[in-house]
């Protein structure tokens, strides 16, 4: 409607033919996505066809060709791997969880899974007494006492937080950083809560970090449900121990590669803008919201606009970003060439919040571009896209940050997200083929007006 | 921000500690809902140990039963049933539905279910050569070319439009009217595309109704993936035959109840607000969404109010209708008690659209009730309210329009509706607690600001 009053307003200038013009474009768009899209088909390949894609594993190499053929598939101009060294991490043999409560001889089962960079307790496991801490402060104030013990973190995302990326930015420290904490106070391993927005069955894995000259002890995280029976275990009896036992190692560093496509724009070719996710995916399920979406909707971007017959003014690049996961080579080496090359990015959109449906995107940019986006808003907001309120960019666009480059993340629904994420439930049938579709073309209008009006 | 912003330009003065009450109050609102909600466990009941409440069915009545004491056990003022006579609708044994290509000697089959409503074929069944149609101009156009055998309506949901129910409205006379547009012209039966987004696999079924004076004939849904499938052979061969049979039948009337509950008002307890969803089901799947989201989000009203201590200046009503999906009986007798007891309806809200993440609210009342309630926009756009802009409410408190009442409709999130929508696939595992709960803390922010500031 405002688009319209304005229209009245001063009629037929210039002005009121190209927001007209744009509304056309972005509903062929949305027209494309909906009716003729291929996100949703390719999704389909990569979750059930190729399945996880762990660094260095047979699966991101996989997806590595598979990518690479899509995307020469959809005639983009020119298709390219970025050759990148990634961590090669394994897990080995299903880790195993045990509550042991000796006094009355009872073992029971748990379900863990080892954090992504995790060392292993090696066949013989680790058996300790268990002390339970919500938070570093605690950790810390135990100090001494909890040598030689596993140290329980606990603390769960806050589920009041509307936005569940701020209720996971609230736990996730103790992931992150957990074992090396309660390795400065000689504890022999760790066992974290999972950042699960619900009582689950499955425990969520994802990538820790080991300060250096401090000890790599053995970290695991553990369903929510069952991280919530053993807290009250601990209520009616203090002394209980836990049995944990790990097979996974960390192998040599393995190549592997970005995958690059691009459409050449006719004008500002040396201008580019970059939409992409990453390759990688944690091992337990099949990455198909994490972040499978992210790579097909990206490759759907190009493919969209190339369908359309769209010739782009500035040259429009996906890419897949290898190991996000566990070490973000991939990001750092495309920001790394991208120095080296003197190429000029002008923006750099990441989908990797999933495959949900489009709430809109967040800005890391100065003010005037973070102002020239929102002012896009009346043309988006008709497919639902009202949230250009955040900052934010993704963790693979963020090394391009030095360079000056806007930044800007998809914002999608995140009310599921948090129930999949790095677990066995992340495949293929918990994504919506609309959702996923709209997400594809919400980031297409997005880098058609960037294309058409630039963001200075 | 623009809150914060009066706050400072009129420091101190009532309506800015009005304001800052109401942002603590729908605060409060949302951790109960998000920390001690019941609505999950609830809908688990409701759909795994009731499952589908067809009107007229056991389940119907064990959900009247069940839902009497949910609200009894929150402790409301007062919990009654109102009686009401509905239609009694069985389907009996499945349905079966062959394509046959006599010329080749193929039989094909293809997922099929009756529609509600609909007459049986009986154990014989009807075979009936099939003629496809879009529309009824097109079978009007045709007239006594289809005497004789079943109409085909084929006519998709337009997947381009972004809001789901506009694409069901577009394409749902089909179900609710084909079978009497195609009896004007002697056909035998109809069969009917299902409604849904996507190709899927399984039928979707619905209420049709017959037209006074005409033939009844038997009715079908064709699951989406097979209506394409069908479609295409009739592009490659013009003659080809089907087989359809059905066992359902209309019994007699049956006795059945809208189940209420009520928090009494303390300054004006004849103004009634009240917030209700339908108790009954489609037989098919366990009615998870449609609508055990909408009843246990009602209950889930009061609760939360109740349990917060807040003491309404206004008398709160939760309502479980009967009969929405097939007859409306419930929505009809409860509008009509409500003139013949000269109650004063101030609002009516409905949830029937899925318990998926909230989006905002539909309004169907005057100019200056619809400013009000777009008014607290700000307060409620922190928990993803932010589309208040479109007409509607709900059908069962469609009948309390007469009165003048503000008529309101619950709007979540619609990609996902249409997928489950009147299928075997609408079970409680498709419900995301998250997103359940954020719905009924949506519905009790709202119908605490009507309570406090009424609608005039």
């Amino acid at each position: 409607m405002k688009i319209l009053t304005t229209c009245f307003l001063i009629a037929s200038t210039q002005l009121c033919l190209s927001q007209r013009q744009d509304e056309t474009t972005i509903r062929q768009i949305y027209d494309k996505a909906l009716t003729e899209g291929q996100s949703y088909s390719m999704l389909d390949y990569l979750s059930n066809k190729i399945g996880s894609r762990l660094s260095g594993s047979p699966g991101a190499a996989a997806a590595v060709e598979w990518s690479k053929r899509a995307m020469q598939d959809a005639s983009f101009d020119s298709v390219w791997l970025q050759p990148v060294m990634v961590p090669h991490w394994v897990r080995g043999q299903k880790e195993i969880g045990r509550i042991l409560r000796t006094k009355r001889g009872e073992a029971t089962t748990v379900n863990v899974c080892a954090l992504g960079g995790s060392v292993g307790t090696g066949p013989d496991g680790i058996t300790a007494s268990i002390v339970e801490v919500k938070s570093f402060e605690e950790l810390a104030k135990l100090g001494a006492a909890v040598q030689g013990k596993i140290v329980f973190f606990s603390r769960p995302m806050d589920p009041t937080k509307i936005n569940t990326f701020a209720a996971y930015g609230g736990a996730v420290n103790q992931r992150s950083s957990g074992a090396s904490e309660a390795a400065k106070y000689g504890a022999k391993a760790v066992l974290v809560r999972s950042m699960g927005s619900n009582l689950e069955d499955y425990p969520h894995t994802g990538g820790l970090r080991y300060a250096p000259n401090l000890a790599k002890i053995p970290a695991f995280a553990i369903s929510t449900r069952h991280a919530d029976m053993l807290s009250k275990l601990l209520v009616e009896e203090k002394e209980i121990q836990v049995y944990l036992e790990s097979h996974c190692e960390t192998l040599e560093d393995a190549p592997s590669f970005n995958v690059i496509g691009e459409i050449k724009g006719s004008e500002y070719k040396d201008e580019i803008i970059i939409i992409g996710g990453h390759l990688d995916s944690w091992d337990l399920g099949q990455g198909a919201h994490d972040d499978g979406a992210g790579c097909v909707q990206s490759i759907e971007v190009l493919r969209i606009l190339r369908t359309m017959g769209y010739q782009p003014k500035r040259t429009i690049r996906a890419v897949m970003f290898m190991n996000e996961e566990n070490g973000l080579r991939g990001g750092l080496k495309y920001a790394e060439l991208a120095t080296k090359n003197k190429e000029k990015h002008i923006a750099a959109i990441e989908s990797d919040r999933g495959g949900f449906t489009p709430r809109g995107f967040t800005v890391s940019a100065d003010t005037s571009t973070r102002k020239k986006i929102q002012s896009w808003r009346p043309l988006l907001e008709p497919y639902g896209l009202s949230d250009f309120s955040q900052e934010g960019g993704g963790a693979d666009i963020g090394p391009l940050a030095q360079q000056g480059v806007a930044l800007i993340g998809f914002l999608p629904d995140s009310q599921r997200y948090f129930s999949l994420h790095h677990t066995s439930e992340d495949t293929f049938d918990k994504v919506d083929k609309r959702e996923l579709e709209l997400g594809a073309a919400s980031m297409a209008a997005l880098v058609y007006l960037i294309d058409r009006y630039g963001l200075k």
